[in-house]
């Protein structure tokens, strides 16, 4: 298990140590704690007694790998419960081989910045569960009837509303609520479904949730108005049996226990971060009435213990694409007990709900010309809508973009250089919170690539050549972006030749996928008009080093727009629109979708994408293949 | 606590024990065990080992009431959980004061006898599921259509049978029932739903159940051909909680946790009712794909967790009257996992769905001429089908006819004396299971009070008078039934004063209910054209002698039908047949409701009623009120 490394660093027996989920990774010796070696490596882990296991607040949890033995103290502040779940003090812990460590949110200085936020899109509200106040009275000798039957008259009588069904929680609470609320009450009408029964003056709140491979996004609507009353970004506690899908996919289909615990953690997330958006809001869960999720057809799938077993081989196709509506308490969901859940529908194996729902929020853009919609991530998903037809393809452009698979990678959290330029000769470089840097984010490494590039330090191949800045380390070449000498520590953030193809391969899939669309659909490059980037590291990236490495189209710059977590959008909308929902269902079956793998000559264009110089991605189209 | 009795025997401190669920009380002194306290009053309690505390079969359940310490032997041979639910061995324990015990049927030597047969009713099988062949086959790249999308496509295109939902659980399951049948699989459809998927040969079956307030019944049928596959009656464990329904609402009202223990108890007792269904018929519960629920309003109510509040006052309103569709998995019913459980309607707080599936059951007969129809229990729902029209009314007839409130009364139980007559001076009796006389149960008891009112030994209004089997008793005039020499153990079987106004009670309700019926429709007695009596009680009891006392009309006997089981007839009739699960509902909603208490003049009705002379009864009904 243990490894002896000369990482140019001084210490011997150093053990590799992965900090999850914020993805940073590096050396620990022995002598040191785990404590220590995660704030050398810029994890800011809690210590708020200065690391002398008497406050606990750094507590951290064991994934995998050998450490020390329990102290005293360990064995004092940490309950049974965390003990028997593999919890340590970072402080008095010690590696002794390579580990895997879970830093809990709580034990964080700096929370993972989770993009949450997005443009707005005004839309009629026309939620699926509208409220109807009725004088339901108590029965009488004179006036006999039923709880169940009082309330479908009176919505028939004043309401012309013809109801056939009454949730069995409802009917539970119905006799107490009708008394305790002086006899009106507000029903909640969900198509010809009595949900809820309120005392008279309620708000009628909705739940949006996005769920990510990496990031969970939750957001409390008021369905009166439409408006978003509070919104709050997580980690996917996924994360703990594998960063990227494949991984947890393997484990749901070897293990149905795992299967079990990948969605059981999920849902008791779902539930802490609605019940944190209600305490925002001074809201009871109880008040939420209806909900929608969107996300990647592998979290859907898990979430769902939907079979997965297809998507992890070709032709990766999905158990269910339509949209579901499943009531909450059959989920496990802690909302209203009479409320729904409405998934939207999947197109592909890995063009999920949250592509769906990038289309439904950026539907509006779409209406003329040919436009490009992307979601980046650990895979790409792209939409090319051209005469009215939409084409999707999921490209697997990897976690490097996440700050996984590089050297000095990080996810986008504190001390993440985000934007960097070679000006004069001399790194500029912006982190994540101004403080000292950590590590390199996905934007802050596209970046690195462009300007290097652009110095032709790194040719169309992706070959480092020579400069200044350029040295040799363990037999490879890699550019100094931080000296060691500016970190005070010692330690400095290079892009290495290996960074150089992780992020080939990563630009490479994107652009492959855009131009397989554009040959598809008989489309050329500079007949596009409009690009539409979603999702979080397509919020942050910048354009101009996108279009340098070839990743996106050479368009004028004001063809792009970010915009956001727009599958939370989408989310939202398709939460308080019964026509936006209609929509998405509308785009979930009429999206045509192409599996690149089967396209033909499909190894020939990527190979080709892979290059840093533009005109060799591009020129591809005119000629097929 | 305890009570000194001097009831004729030769013990002292005496104290009374209440054996449940056969109802069978008494007296037992501190030197007897449990065991031999039981066994003298004829309650079969199994006891392997003779009575030394080492085989552990004589299990009995204190529910109420003080005994002695627990013995080392109890403490070996019960369980931790036993000893924590108050289980005692019954030969080990004693009574220091008045008791009330629970006898498991794996305790009793004798199963009570439930009722569940009745008539057969052929009707055409139109099952609510349906199962359709299907040729899934797994996705490939020409042909990537997801499960539920493939599904039903193939419902609509080789059936034209248009679906829109699958449910969460058949999708689930579908991928490797696809695989693992060689692609070939039935889909159970349901209106618009897909409820199950299985291998694409399997048997389709149903569950009906009948949930008495004493007794529960449950049949398997094949929903193909209609036929009964198995059936099994069983106690309904809620009687620990109180033997009449009032005593257990009561209980619901007061306390969250005694509404919950009462739905579970009688969860469990369903699933255990159904699993040895399942192993009688060699069936798998899974394959159960849908189950039909009746029982009384308060039942149905208190099994769905539904406020029982309307129930315990007047005007005695339901919560819920409509029929309902639940997941059997909402309920914790262990059937199919998509299956869906269908409750028919309730009339009216005492006029429930067991008496819709009476109704249902009987229909045919309903057709021509005045027929009343008549479900004798602790409650009696009597209805009137005249012109068309159905009237119903619900009597509180008590629960002498169960054997309570009857001083050697018990219920149907090994050793009740069924019927008898008194010949030449002499009482010839017939018991259940042919052995030595116990006490009197329902039909024993009307039959004993038709006996002495025809020999003059009872007058009409109930007085007991002189006979030279007639004796005083503490003050009490007692006619002897089977004297004390026969028994061999000093005790006699009587029927008391007390016992004869108990019967009037009882009797009197029916009747007077009866008549209310005939007043409100304009009929007569003798225009009465049939008389369709279900229920138990009403399947044993001798119409000569429920004509002699007046409960019944004095027709001709051929316009008697008694027909078993017709609440469990109906419920399997709404299992596999739409047309007739429709026509349930249509009944009840179209049954008119009178509440007797409310009818005018309804308590002179109702005395006048008591009596045991038959004109009294029914001249009044040409003369109104």
């Amino acid at each position: 298990m243990a490894s002896v490394f000369t990482d140019g660093e001084t210490f011997l027996n150093l053990y590799r140590v992965d900090f999850q989920p914020i993805g940073r990774r590096g050396t620990c010796g022995t002598d040191q704690s785990i404590l220590n070696c995660g704030q050398r490596l810029g994890v800011e882990i809690l210590a708020v007694c200065g690391g002398k296991g008497k406050c606990g607040s750094c507590k951290v949890k064991l994934v995998s790998g050998p450490t020390s033995e329990l102290t005293p103290l360990e064995k004092e502040k940490l309950s049974f419960q965390e003990l028997e779940a593999g919890y340590r003090l970072a402080c008095q812990a010690h590696s002794t081989g390579d580990l895997k460590l879970y830093v809990p949110p709580e034990s964080l200085a700096a929370q993972q910045r989770t993009q949450v936020e997005s443009f707005e899109i005004s839309c009629s509200p026309d939620p699926p569960v509208r409220f109807f106040k009725v004088e339901c009275g108590m029965p009488t000798l004179t006036d006999p009837w039923p709880d169940d039957q009082r309330m479908l008259q009176l919505l028939e009588k004043r309401y012309q509303l013809v109801c056939h069904t009454i949730d069995i929680e409802v009917l539970r609470k119905a006799s107490s609520i009708i008394r305790s609320s002086c006899e009106e009450v507000s029903l909640g009408v969900r198509g010809d479904e009595v949900v809820a029964i309120v005392a008279s003056s309620v708000e009628s709140v909705g739940l949006a949730l996005d769920l990510g491979t990496t990031k969970l996004a939750g957001y409390l609507v008021d369905l009166i108005d439409g408006r978003t009353l509070g919104c709050k970004g997580t980690v996917n506690p996924q994360i703990s049996f594998g960063e990227d899908v494949i991984t947890r996919l393997g484990r749901a289909n070897t293990s149905m226990r795992d299967a079990a615990r990948l969605s059981d953690i999920l849902l008791q997330e779902i539930n802490h971060l609605s019940a944190d958006l209600c305490t925002e809001s001074g809201i009871d869960p109880q008040q939420i009435i209806e909900a929608v999720v969107v996300g990647n057809t592998a979290i859907h799938h898990l979430f769902l213990r939907l079979p997965v077993n297809g998507l992890t081989h070709s032709p990766y196709v999905p158990s269910v694409s339509r949209p579901l509506d499943l009531k909450a308490r059959d989920l496990g969901i802690r909302i209203a007990p009479g409320a729904y859940v409405h998934f939207l529908p999947n197109i592909a194996g890995f063009v999920g709900a949250d592509h769906v729902a990038t289309l439904l929020a950026t539907s509006h853009w779409q209406m003329n010309g040919t436009v490009l919609v992307l979601d980046i991530g650990t895979n790409t998903e792209v939409c090319l809508i051209h005469k009215g037809k939409r084409t999707s393809v999921s490209c697997p452009s990897g976690p490097a973009f996440e700050g996984a698979h590089i050297k000095h990678g990080m996810r986008a959290s504190s001390g993440a250089i985000e934007h960097l330029r070679l000006v004069d000769g001399r790194i500029e470089y912006v982190t994540i919170g101004g403080g000292r840097p950590v590590g390199l984010c996905g934007s802050g490494a596209l970046d690195a690539l462009a300007q290097l590039r652009l110095a032709g330090v790194v040719d169309s191949s992706g070959r480092i050549g020579d400069h200044r800045m350029v040295r040799g380390h363990n037999g490879e070449k890699e550019f100094i972006l931080v000296a060691e000498d500016e970190m005070g520590e010692n330690r400095a953030i290079t892009i290495t030749q290996q960074d150089v193809r992780e992020l080939q391969l990563a630009k490479g899939a994107i652009a492959a996928g855009i131009r397989v669309l554009l040959e598809a659909n008989g489309c050329t490059e500079q007949g596009i008009d409009k690009v539409i980037i979603g999702g979080a590291f397509g919020s942050y990236l910048d354009i101009a080093s996108a279009v340098t490495i070839g990743m996106l189209p050479n368009l004028v710059s004001d063809k792009f727009m970010q915009v956001g977590n727009s599958a939370g959008m989408g989310a939202r909308l398709a939460l308080v629109s019964r026509a936006k929902r209609e929509e998405a269902t509308k785009i979930g079956s009429e999206v045509a979708y192409i599996e690149l793998a089967a396209f033909p000559g499909f190894a020939q264009i990527f190979a080709q994408c892979t290059s840093l110089g533009h005109d060799s991605i591009w020129e591809g189209e005119t000629n097929g293949n």
